[in-house]
């Protein structure tokens, strides 16, 4: 069984699948408006690293198509795409999709939305090659398993459109009568891993457990997983990643455990402009998505949606070009960073 | 202000404060049986180690009672006194307090309740040494501050009576106005931390601020906290601590952060019977705690209540009679490890 696609482009408008709405209710949202948008991503109803990118790909062709039927001059074309590009923060993908995307305006219509098309096949087809040679790296540091595979927040078809990342990894591995049990992190505060990843594993048929996000560390330590396999919002030039929060005190845990901590992303992750983690934005969200119910009213919030994980403990990074082991980025080594 | 008391003894039973139903309701249990006090143990409305010592004595003066009036014989009677020390498994505190009380059951029932209500005034008194001693060692170990302390689950008077243990170190240092800040760990999946550790903050008018479990690495990682404290279910002889799930991750990050991580709990948690953290049981709760009501229906989940931070990240344990620091546990230190 697959599971629906996350994102199309259908008569001029984007249909998206309502990540909140999962896994009780699988819905379909007709966007038709750059606010529509802006509104679906803020929210998390669009949402992964790879996804947002191929949705601000085509929020250029919705926005030139609103252009056009709302007669836009350019600053205000300029100034929706730009909203585009600024809806979340941490994912490079989106702003770096949408520049792409943008650029082509002056070819007309057809072109851009080719353009963006053209990002959405791109994207799944990247996310196939990382499946597999993520799930080869694994058998390789790991042996042939079965394995146990511990991941974090949700990295499928509904993140990634295809396979997925560090998900499509864990497919590859299943597809390949090489994975026995997935321990996925519930991933509070909007259970992306409860709610998304559990689901399309269920699809999938792949045997899973669910835990909570503090019992991540203590299970590595305990020796319930094999290896760690994470995506990534942004990848600094020292390979520095932001990922969805939580991912930190994986990558400490496998480290002391001494299992590969991998991390599975495409080419448009890596941000050479960034020089390491320190300098990536981490989005802060609202304190409500923690304290409510639970909390006495009133009560505030530290809610960053993403953290670092700092080079040193990622064993490497898989994409659809190249493997990149710890200590190998050339921004790191050009530092005088340990090669 | 001042938090009402999670548990006394009135006129030959107990009332308990529903710790299921804070922060929203304050509501009084009155307990008249074993039968409601198992179920309120069970249920975590009666929690954490040290109130669990004093619910277990409490729990032998009610048996010995409802011995009389039900005219149950010593066969019965023990049974009833073991259904409540195994109860929960992980607090040592329990089965200890209740063993030491059952003790007494052929003094008269008189002897029984006396020793009992002992153990509730010893419990509290034991607070509140363990909080004076916790807050200077972080005085001296941090420096005078005013310090920001990150915490997790609940380890205030709900817990412990009195001041508590971790919550009784920060209320120690608030009052010596050596306190900035605490940052609570919501504490999935029961969210202990987020219900009853924010309300007893507010009640204490101490800044604090809630954040997700897996973020809690990750701003240690930022230096966002001075210090790490704790409370413990139990510690084993060589000085592992067994502790609410989540704890380990922030004893890593503390290590690599190079801040204090300190467990605060009275001696009844020291079990010179387990020899290290292995041996501790732990606790495995129903998979519906995690999975209802965001995964899909029948998802499974690996439900450890506890988890066990190795002596060797603990900087130091405080109870009411002394200070361990690293290293200095006789039994580590009669294997052979260093002293």
């Amino acid at each position: 069984m697959d599971t629906p696609d996350a994102l199309a482009w259908r008569d001029g408008h984007i249909e998206a699948l309502d990540q909140t709405a999962l896994p009780h209710q699988v819905r379909t949202r007709r966007i038709a408006t750059v606010d529509q948008l802006v509104a679906a991503i803020t929210s998390l109803a669009i949402r992964g690293a790879p996804v947002l990118g191929a949705a601000g790909a085509l929020g250029v062709a919705l926005a030139a198509r609103q252009a056009q039927d709302e007669d836009w001059d350019d600053t205000r074309l300029d100034a929706e795409i730009k909203r585009i590009a600024d809806a979340r923060p941490t994912a490079v993908n989106l702003g770096r999709e949408v520049a792409a995307v943008a650029a082509r305006i002056g070819e007309g219509s057809q072109a851009v939305q080719a353009a963006a098309l053209a990002v959405l096949d791109r994207t799944a087809a990247a996310s196939r090659r990382i499946s597999e040679r993520g799930a080869a790296y694994l058998v390789q540091a790991c042996g042939a398993g079965p394995l146990r595979v511990h991941t974090h927040c949700n990295t499928g078809s509904l993140a990634c459109l295809g396979w997925g990342t560090a998900l499509g990894v864990i497919r590859a591995l299943h597809d390949d009568r090489a994975l026995s049990l997935v321990i996925v992190d519930e991933t509070r505060p909007l259970l992306q891993g409860a709610r998304l990843t559990c689901w399309e594993l269920d699809q999938l048929g792949i045997e899973h457990r669910l835990a909570c996000d503090g019992a991540g560390p203590f299970l590595i330590s305990q020796h319930l997983a094999d290896a760690v396999v994470v995506g990534a919002d942004r990848i600094a030039a020292n390979g520095d990643v932001a990922n969805k929060i939580g991912t930190y005190g994986l990558a400490l845990a496998a480290r002391r455990a001494g299992i590969p901590f991998l991390v599975a992303a495409p080419e448009s992750t890596i941000d050479e402009a960034t020089p390491a983690g320190a300098a990536i934005p981490l989005e802060q969200r609202p304190d409500e998505e923690i304290t409510v119910p639970a909390a006495p009213a009133g009560t505030k919030a530290l809610n960053f949606a993403f953290d670092i994980a700092p080079a040193e403990l990622v064993s490497a990074v898989v994409t659809e070009q190249r493997l990149i082991p710890n200590g190998q980025w050339p921004a790191a080594r050009a530092e005088g960073h340990p090669g």
